[in-house]
């Protein structure tokens, strides 16, 4: 089972965190199991002695921020790291680095709660910039590493060929490519490749020459079929739960057939064909590692909904009234618990991606 | 009269921006007061070239920005300025300068309406930094340029003497230190005496050799006493109609006494002397220009009190219940309109200080 969902970011900041009070922080589990990943990333690649050349400032940016507190984990980990490498690096030095941390995320993401829940003591000084990480945020030449976590799998919009009833990728009856046709699953896959095109290009611009990338995000292994994977039962039971509201006059079909999750999960061997399209970036790292939920033993169906519902909450409210949503949700854990046999089969190893670049 | 409460910052940013909807916005007219001296003193005084020298963007602070959109508006003129100003020192160059401007108030501001609220075109990047600026913001030699506009007049705290009984401060039926003992008017001198200190000692960790900083405040003519003030005026009739209150059983005396506005005004020698003593700025302009309300005519009562108790409400509620506030504004109205000759007598030209430093 993937771990995805417990952080939302474009082109939703609707994400709730209240309803993740009672269960487990996957997220930040997620991050411990690349944490050491990322600190030997750094230690051997992240050249800090050339970064800090020009000035003592290390810029750091946290793309999808959400209203932390796993960003804040992840930073004071960062400067930690970087701070580590410097002193590797020059030993003999008196210079103190100095770090400043821009968390970014969209303008409706809820900065006021970022801000005040920021921790008193900090490694860094802290800034907040608002808007899509698909364009620039940042001067040229700015910034020396970037980390961006559970935000990628959520495409700028969805693909606009699935509303379209006379192309061959009109996503009827589904929310999402789980067991569409080839069209559907094509589509999604084109997004996301513009989508990182966008990205990288972005951030080529941004980041200095032997700066750093890292991304985490949910992966898929190479040639396994979505479908196999836990979380397209998930989809797949949404779907066919909207479809049982639609036969009972709950909810209009048209109102399912024209909803579809922006999301998707890429292959690591279609992650490196991005990046190597884009050409602006060196990968040093890029790998599947086990998620984060899978460290609490067999699947709490109950807590898997409620990070769900969490993280996609917003993007159901713009499309679905509240009754319908809390409907669906509750049929939802009763259908998953019916079919945990099921849910524990889906493959739920190595779907975690972790990218390591560096900027050419 | 002053049109110094059209923004609020340290400590209470709970400004209230829906009542200033049906009123002239003063305080993006008092900005265009100033705005042209600004143009001159980056013309004449900043070093653009130099700044560039080793990297092509130029970050800029504004401090105290709540929610924009005169903010925005300074800022815009800022970039042009220092846009203008490379082009006249490098007319050969083929380097297009950006800019990121950091946003700053405090951590309770409302960031999100900032946010949300940014042109979507401008000339530079953005990022909020929540926290008070009589402390470190941002990374040492990191920031260009600095500008604060209606903010340092807010004290970071009452001074502590007002409230204790056996001292000679103690503020009793007072709110403010208009007509006070001397030792109030000491206190509160001291604290912005203070203040200011911590905040050029930071600013000055911050802001590059070289780099600049605009201040305007409310500002009272040297040698005049602060009660010829026509704001001082109105928080003598507010201090008086808390009185009333208490003497009818409204609010007790002690909850009158133990209020203080932390709002200090200081005269151009007073403010000359604190920067001098710091020592780590040149004054480049120091002077007295008349407030942005003046342009309105005679005295506008209502539109007075509605922009004081948007910016100061904030402070009010803290301490007094919604009635009372209210019920406290309606008479204060009244009681302003009875005596409309007085307030239009109180001194209102040169009431606003602008000064420009460079980091030496």
């Amino acid at each position: 089972m993937q771990s995805i969902h417990s952080k939302i970011s474009f082109p939703f900041s609707t994400f709730n965190p209240r309803l993740l009070k009672s269960v487990p922080n996957w997220q930040r589990l997620a991050a411990n199991v690349v944490k050491e990943r990322i600190k030997g990333a750094i230690t051997m690649k992240l050249d800090v002695e050339k970064l800090s050349s020009t000035s003592n400032t290390i810029y750091i940016a946290d793309l999808g921020c959400a209203v932390g507190p796993n960003a804040f984990d992840a930073m004071q980990d960062v400067v930690h790291f970087i701070q580590q490498k410097y002193t590797l690096q020059c030993p003999q030095s008196n210079t103190t680095l100095q770090f400043l941390v821009l968390f970014n995320d969209q303008p409706s993401n809820d900065f006021n709660t970022l801000f005040t829940s920021l921790p008193r003591e900090r490694p860094y000084y802290a800034a907040g910039v608002p808007g899509s990480f698909h364009r620039r945020l940042f001067p040229e030449s700015s910034i020396h590493f970037v980390h961006c976590s559970y935000a990628l799998h959520w495409l700028s919009k969805v693909p606009e060929e699935l509303l379209d009833k006379n192309c061959g990728a009109w996503n009827k009856g589904r929310i999402h490519y789980t067991n569409a046709p080839n069209e559907v699953v094509q589509a999604y896959a084109s997004q996301f490749a513009k989508d990182m095109e966008e990205f990288l290009c972005a951030r080529a611009m941004e980041i200095v020459t032997g700066g750093m990338m890292t991304i985490i995000m949910p992966g898929l292994p190479n040639e396994m079929p979505y479908s196999q994977l836990a979380a397209s039962l998930m989809y797949d039971f949404m779907a066919s739960t909207f479809m049982d509201m639609a036969n009972e006059g709950l909810v209009s079909e048209d109102e399912v057939d024209s909803f579809n999750l922006p999301i998707y999960t890429p292959s690591p061997a279609e992650m490196a064909s991005v990046v190597e399209k884009n050409g602006h970036f060196s990968i040093e790292m890029l790998e599947l590692t086990n998620p984060a939920s899978l460290v609490d033993g067999p699947v709490d169906i109950k807590a898997w909904v409620i990070h769900v519902r969490a993280a996609m909450e917003g993007m159901f409210i713009k499309h679905f009234s509240t009754d319908i949503i809390d409907e669906m949700f509750d049929r939802l854990t009763k259908k998953l618990f019916m079919f945990t046999d099921q849910v524990e089969s889906g493959y739920k190893d190595r779907t975690q991606l972790l990218v390591v670049l560096i900027r050419k």
